[in-house]
């Protein structure tokens, strides 16, 4: 397998499935490893390198960092930095990591975190660019599936929502198609997965089309919700239509098997009534708690301390 | 008394005399205790979450968390997370504490602290919800007093200012209620004390209002100072005769006792005269540290450190 | 020498060859000294105070205090702090020496770090201010030539572009003075140097003045470039001429001699082509990681932990 020290985590598609594997049962590990070694990355620095506003993924990593015993760098104000005065990305980064042993970027082009890794002596570790990539968002969602359900192969996962410009279900979707899974896209027709997305996972595995959850919700192991955005609208009516559709109520849940699960990338608005926050199959703020150890995982690997 | 490991600070009303009397004594040996064992807190993270500006509070907690050897997690951009995104409190409090062992947030709505505790499984320290309750700040001003006069029991305090929108004099009322004190309450008619908070406090102790500090500025042992703020008034030429009028300058300071003690929560304006900075009487910088000690004591103690 | 411990770092003309040269030394085995000891500072706090925007020199700052095993309170958004609320620098000095060990200050008021040095109880660090001073990168640029050319006496240094409103030139063109330089004034005629700074180098070193780098370019062992400012041209079409001639490519590298640098205060937006940034005479990134060094010695020096 590849080393992981000094690797780049870009995209999803650069991972195999044996090394998903090994993120996965490092994860599971790590903490343990860090209670009983608080300082496994003890003098490391790593920059938060943040070029759009992300509160949670933000905290995920200052937390992941800090219990590791490395240092955080947080530059997180776009408007207040030197960015506004021009500076290109690439000057940014052969600054920034002189102060840093590992940076984590979000940056709102597509390719941004590819052409930082690119300039980079050291691990740059994607944190959403574009619409396209969020690599750790679509681990800690593997590693939430694999924890709560014992395992993802065998499972029939139902991605709902907003599938075409959310860069989460991207970046899962992708993930998804190295395990065996049935993959079930819920969507209104204009927020369908992008073609190339849906072509590249059904070459490995089944992948069906809905605008309803209906005909699926008896038999889907994994619900996975995001949140539909008024601004994709350009008739209110139709995003206030949509919104109702999709939303997921105690009565939605009451249809589903008893032990599947329910998991949102956060945060969420209404598309998921608060009666359900307190019923067993929501998993979401769990999944919050899996992200904090995927990033730990990640960042203790990249940084060779495993 | 309650045992305070995982207690919530929510409102000063929910601590009773004996209560305040420990954190003072806890407060009081806290510096020594952190210069022997600084790192009482290791490993514990606390998040800081303002949904409101506020330097002083903020660096004052940070400080705090830092000197007791913990971890800071500051969450203190309400314009750039994902609260713009429309996420409710009980959301936001129930992702940050997979990331924290105890939330210090500060709110502008009524009664968000409160709701905040009920939701999270970790503790929660008010730094100041709505325009009511500002505990950790009043329990700063009762060891200023202690620390600074020796006691609180029998001295004479005034209040003076805006009593009518600011947090930090209803919870210090409050709290001084508990104490043998006689309290001068000193305002504009526009800005006196709300009747509840008012009459709370007559039920326990001898409250007195005046609209000038003449009748006894020679007999108090402390004069707390808060600022008047402009935005309060409707007609400006009203807002700039009651200004002057509350001004403290080195003349009102020599016509009190000498060993009387000026208290301000700060930040202040142009409500004290800067010449008065420089004369002994002037706490309000040393009140600043004491908030910190004051701060140290009340996470050690909700950590279970102690 | 003056002892270090305890000094304020207000203006690089308060300091001598003798100290500048200690300081140079100090910054020089830092590296070392921090991966022997890296708790070098532990258990002190230094403040960021910034009412400016600096991504740069804040995390500079944040990453030496931390390389050294301090602290940090960051306090960087002037919108949101007391500021706004009309509070003096005064005041907000006496409140942070509270928090504080070491105060690094960058405020756009010309007297502002003399100010806070003559109110603080702590050592003031300026890491800016006014249009004037920024004593520690001119501390930093002369490490960098030291460092990059073995010596700074009996050199050859030009300073290009923007001489009357970049405070970097100015701080540095006092430091040099007291080295053995022959020291070049490049700019357009609108954006010379101020005649009081040119005229105190001069005092004690060669200086000489050129609108255009040609007639010196083969001599120089240092090129120090500075960003053009399109707001400092009432006339677009000026300013466009002008940057273009400034501008540093390829091909005026290769007219310089191979073993010349050249150094940017950074960020740069245009006036350095890309290609020059992979030519061997390029140190502005390594002059980064030299300003770490710098502050890590500065803080330490002032701290007294050394």
């Amino acid at each position: 397998m590849t080393e992981f020290r000094g690797r780049d985590i870009v995209s999803i598609a650069d991972f195999s499935r044996q090394e998903l594997d090994y993120i996965l049962k490092t994860t599971d590990g790590i903490e343990d490893l860090a209670k009983r070694k608080p300082d496994l990355i003890r003098g490391k620095t790593c920059a938060i390198l943040f070029f759009e506003p992300s509160t949670r993924t933000r905290l995920s990593f200052q937390a992941a960092v800090q219990r590791l015993g490395g240092f955080v760098l947080d530059m997180s104000e776009p408007r207040t930095s030197s960015i506004e005065k021009g500076e290109n990305l690439t000057d940014t980064i052969r600054v920034v990591q002189n102060y840093a042993d590992v940076i984590v970027l979000r940056h709102p082009l597509e390719g941004s975190a590819r052409l930082a890794a690119e300039v980079a002596d050291v691990p740059i570790i994607n944190a959403g660019s574009g619409a396209e990539e969020h690599p750790t968002q679509a681990m800690l969602d593997l590693y939430t599936i694999m924890r709560e359900m014992g395992s993802i192969d065998g499972l029939k996962v139902a991605l709902l929502g907003d599938l075409r410009y959310g860069r989460t279900v991207h970046s899962l979707a992708s993930a998804l198609s190295l395990y065996d899974v049935k993959l079930y896209l819920v969507s209104p027709e204009t927020l369908r997965m992008r073609r190339e997305f849906v072509e590249l996972a059904r070459q490995r595995i089944e992948v069906q089309e809905f605008e309803s959850l209906e005909p699926i919700l008896k038999d889907i192991d994994v619900l996975y919700v995001t949140r539909i955005q008024k601004e994709r609208f350009a008739d209110p009516a139709e995003y206030a239509k949509l919104k109702g559709y999709y939303k997921i109520t105690a009565e939605t849940v009451r249809k589903m098997k008893p032990n599947a699960i329910i998991m949102h990338p956060l945060p969420k608005v209404d598309e998921v009534a608060p009666e359900v926050d307190l019923m067993p199959q929501a998993r979401y703020f769990k999944q919050v708690y899996y992200g904090l150890l995927t990033r730990m995982a990640l960042l203790a690997l990249v940084l060779g301390a495993l």
